[in-house]
């Protein structure tokens, strides 16, 4: 039995309140030999002062040395097996842009191509058409129509866009039909298994439908399809964790990852500030927040180390903000690490900090990697991290007598 | 492969003795922010002279946040998969009176009850009916006699008494015939699988015996049944580890288990002091020995911080004669956490010291919590304490070539 299915079996409810204050990319690296990584140079002192009364501990994602994708990284923060439950990439496409994928959904990449009078294709990208010209064109192929399947279509951005089927018994498993190069037409949807059979009937008979509808297209007069996905059948929050989760997030991404778990998204905030407004707002309507800031890891990718730094200065500046509501457990952390030197997500373990009334003192001074090396929680896979919280949260019967 | 089979395939006798020296709920909490724990409190120079020469850890007894009970606890502590080997309710409850289940038990949770002469239950506790007064009447069902069964009646406490079925294809899958509500007859005996259906028959057979002889009693006339369990079928300490072991304990619950897993019961000590008079005395005869400490849970238990102190102070004590037979590994630890301050069994890891003469020496400087996080253990699955003592015992051969 793995550690959720035991927290579902275990779990009580009370009035306690969960937060996970997630500054997405958080875990880094110094520039220099022996220097600080950029949660170490931030000021942190809102930060510092919980790790001083709670506990700290690094968190492999998914393995050690295993570098998480947003997906991946999330469901594991998330309690849940990430390996076990992979979000396909049209999955992830449609939840990215917001979709609310449902359990009879297939999901789908797509491609505008510059196909050729014979057919062929000419330009896999349809000259990296920009997006306030491509988005008309994929919201214009929300016209095609099939019976028995309800089909939706949502721009991207620049050749990119996203379609959904929703229908019963739509498998999955369908080849892409991107031929990865020039000069031939794409191909034809192949099913991999019976399941999958119809999904790919209904891609042969959308493509044939958009095809007259961008004929007269300059350059996005065809399309190619890849990464067909159902979307992951992972059981809800409140199945496994009998909590009621609000998910506060900027970026349609992550709020389309929490949705995937069952949570419910609340308000529409645009900075860090706002996300806390809402998170005051919802206090008394829910019992587990997921907040989530995302510019530790858009500046991590940029390789911008102090820019890095003062993203974390600005996530710890609301910490009191959150503390002053009063959570039972506050957990600070991120959903993998993003070093500046590197400019991409890295298999690094990411810095936990649990905050409770509950904590076993570690010693720990302040929050950062050197000094979760000495945390009290140690060094843990990431779906140990919601059981702990539900622990000190004293939402967890004993097992056994 | 779990790591007890690992071990059961690589282990090689050898003279060498191993102790286990169980402090129970060992494991604390501060109750003032920043403050010691109950073990870091205690004056323990014999433990920490230990600390000094062996190695620390911190042991998660089930999984991280997981609380766990006296019987998954010890069985953790005992190298077998807790959630693997669940203990049922009944076989819990004989065993910590003392009987000694076997591989063709069923073991019942039974209570006295008041039935009105319409063979409702007016009482589910038969009034609360005092021990000196159900005892006799439990010892009295020892009449109850079926054909191809032999029947076990052990008085509990108050209208607690404990039955055990013992023959050929008895299932524990039976539904209780407590209906949790008085007004209404007790249940019958329900099986949940084909392998339970005699168990279930034989059940039935004894509440119509059984209630012919109390027929006669004011309070206890009737009984219902719980918790049908068989005992959990783990391999022996002699077939996994090629141990000959003793368990020295003052309770019978922990005599119990210690049985569950097949080791000998030495000894009926009263006090600490007493237990290591036979732990001398035995000395010689086996080569594995667990001794368990009860009050350091039981003071725990009560929310009495000072008082554990004192347990632990008084477990302390007891080591140099322990140190003194010449053990080749000696591990101190307890079988889960119960801190004063929570008054109940926790999550929160426990600390292990092991001491030996193939210990790579870690810096510790005593016995402690927060001393165990820099320990050469780490943190790490119960399961995992056995394979390591076998280890120092230098009872394990090299896996592969």
């Amino acid at each position: 039995m793995d550690i959720q299915s035991l927290v579902k079996e275990l779990k009580t409810a009370n009035d306690a309140k969960i937060v996970f204050y997630v500054a997405d990319g958080l875990g880094g690296l110094p520039v220099e030999p022996g220097g600080p990584t950029e949660l170490e140079a931030a000021k942190t002192p809102n930060l510092d002062a919980l790790a001083k009364q709670g506990v700290l501990g690094l968190m492999d994602m998914i393995a050690p040395g295993i570098t998480p994708g947003s997906g991946p990284g999330h469901l594991g923060l998330f309690g849940y097996d990430p390996v076990k439950h992979l979000i396909g990439r049209g999955a992830l496409e449609a939840t990215g842009v917001g979709f609310k994928l449902g359990r009879k959904d297939v999901a789908i990449r797509c491609n505008f191509c510059t196909l050729d009078p014979q057919g062929n294709i000419a330009d896999r990208r349809a000259g990296r058409i920009p997006t306030d010209e491509s988005a008309p064109l994929a919201i214009k192929l929300r016209q095609v129509k099939i019976p028995g399947v309800e089909i939706f279509v949502e721009p991207v951005r620049e050749h990119r866009f996203c379609v959904v089927f929703r229908g019963e018994g739509l498998g999955g498993n369908v080849a892409d039909t991107d031929p990865q190069k020039t000069g031939v037409p794409p191909l034809d949807p192949v099913p991999h298994d019976p399941e999958s059979r119809r999904t790919a009937e209904i891609a042969k008979q959308f493509f044939t439908q958009a095809l007259k509808i961008l004929a007269d297209q300059p350059k996005a007069n065809g399309l190619t399809m890849r990464g067909f996905a159902c979307a992951p059948h992972v059981p809800s929050y409140e199945e496994v964790y009998g909590l009621k989760p609000a998910a506060i997030a900027v970026y349609p991404m992550y709020k389309g990852l929490a949705q995937l778990v069952g949570m419910e998204i609340v308000g529409s905030p645009a900075t860090l500030a706002e996300e806390i407004d809402v998170l005051e707002k919802a206090w008394n309507d829910y019992d587990f927040f997921f907040v989530h800031f995302k510019y530790t890891d858009s500046r991590g990718e940029d390789g911008n180390f102090p820019e890095k730094v003062k993203m974390v200065e600005q996530f710890d500046a609301q910490v009191p903000r959150i503390v002053k509501l009063g959570p039972k457990v506050l957990v600070v952390t991120g959903d993998h690490s993003t070093p500046a030197r590197l400019k991409s997500h890295s298999w690094h373990p990411v810095p936990v900090l649990l905050s409770s009334d509950t904590c076993r003192p570690d010693g720990c001074q302040k929050f950062g990697e050197r000094e979760a090396l000495a945390g009290g929680l140690g060094h843990f896979p990431a779906v140990c991290l919601m059981p702990l919280a539900m622990a000190h949260a004293e939402k967890l019967e004993k097992f056994g007598a």
